[in-house]
């Protein structure tokens, strides 16, 4: 893969600091500029690395050959609408969004005809935040899918596919629509179950909060995510959220009537199917 | 503490394994004698140091000081209906059964007025079980729920919370009523809860089982728990198991509205209580 000269990236939090990082150790990259509005977290991002300057003025886009967005995903779009101007011809762009339909729709509005938009979300999050967390190892062994729609130019999607790989990602392609209702399932679901069991659960009562154990403390361990973040998401992505999670209240409802009825039967049955489908991830 | 000089154990998988291989390891006991029916199961036992000696003949529990119940919840109980004839005077009698109401009032029902039985719950289980699971550390850190009830003999309990804490174990003493409540919430719910999104959301679409992340694999590793085991802790606890899950459900189902009318700041209030209640863990 040559290397790029110029990178910006839009939002210098754990994913995109991790982004910088492992561009800088691999040597993928020349100038990595870090943009945003908070002087202090830009400048913390150069001492760990993650960048190799910053800036507080969006005209430094007109330089980059490649910009990565890395907000939260509705300031994502905010973004996709403004940065147009500034972009040079052949400028790729993608982003880190977790939603992906609302983003490549909003990209492919907004950005000039001269430019090369690829969503990507690599599934390297946690319930941290801020580039204090940031590794340059973060991608290696993550999943990240890369959803094209028919706009997508071929060669784009080629180098972006590369890029990932060569951060050590294992990339899945697929379209913006797949990947918005199966992340649905398989991420933003257990967030707000998660949520859901740390509310109906923990109260003050001092032997409850001793006798919490692993199984819950794994079970809940994402509740502790950023909840501007999650309602966000949860916005971006309400169709297919609600659909999993309607689908997940009737599985828990049918599963409650078994206990209460006393059916033993009908309850291991349930909690085979569940442990054959643990057992195959 | 004294050393125990005959130690029984009824069960030798993961919890009855480990409490002998950590007597020994301590020096807390002279003989720690398996009792089950699976003989290769009991040879591996004594392989693995867990036990000095093994029998498949319940008369060997006349030589007990001590005996730890391991089995499953409902077998348990069967147990306590039975044991009773074999045991010899002032022997103190102790259990891991992840319920206690139904276990307390068995051992108070059936057990000789000559012997002593204090009902324990060492919360160190896993999705693993068997024997070669086991290790002398496994109590080592963990909570140990220690339940006597008005009927419990004071030097009994007292016997049973130093051992436990010998073992390594954090104990909290509380009734078999408070302990059953709390359980049902804690650990009970979260394995009804990992088990249904496990149902609601594999399918054996591949972008889904290449998209699934660390969250959704946390929030589900307890769904690889035996369907048995779990469908009798649901059914021996099945009035707070029902409760729990009813409050979850409730908190699922006000959040799903709440994402449906795209009520952000609803979305946000919720989120955060479950944050601000997680990171009090």
């Amino acid at each position: 893969m040559k290397k790029i000269n110029t990178v910006a990236i839009i939002g210098v939090g754990l994913i995109g600091g991790a982004f910088g990082m492992a561009l800088r150790k691999q040597k993928l990259a020349g100038r990595v500029i870090g943009i945003g509005r908070n002087e202090k977290k830009l400048k913390n991002a150069v001492k760990l690395g993650a960048l190799t300057e910053y800036s507080l003025d969006y005209w430094i886009l007109g330089e980059a050959d490649l910009v990565f967005l890395a907000t939260p995903v509705v300031h994502i779009e905010e973004m996709l609408t403004k940065i147009g101007p500034y972009l040079k011809a052949g400028a790729l762009v993608t982003d880190g969004g977790s939603t992906k339909e609302n983003i490549v729709s909003a990209a492919n509005k907004y950005l000039p005809l001269y430019t090369y938009f690829v969503g990507s979300h690599p599934i390297a999050g946690s319930e941290k935040s801020g580039v204090q967390f940031s590794e340059a190892g973060l991608f290696n062994g993550a999943v990240c899918a890369v959803t094209p729609d028919k706009l997508t130019n071929k060669i784009a999607l080629s180098k972006i596919r590369n890029l990932w790989k060569k951060l050590g990602a294992n990339v899945v392609t697929l379209s913006p629509a797949e990947h918005d209702k199966i992340l649905a399932a398989t991420s933003h679901l257990p967030h707000f179950v998660a949520a859901a069991m740390e509310v109906s659960v923990i109260s003050k009562n001092k032997n409850l909060l001793s006798l919490i154990g692993k199984g819950f403390k794994d079970t809940t361990r994402i509740a502790a995510s950023s909840p501007e973040v999650w309602a966000e998401i949860a916005l971006a992505n309400k169709k297919n959220v609600c659909k999993s999670m309607k689908e997940f209240i009737r599985q828990t409802i049918k599963l409650e009537k078994a206990i209460k009825r006393g059916r033993s039967k009908d309850i291991v049955m349930i909690l085979k199917e569940a442990k054959v489908k643990r057992e195959q991830l």
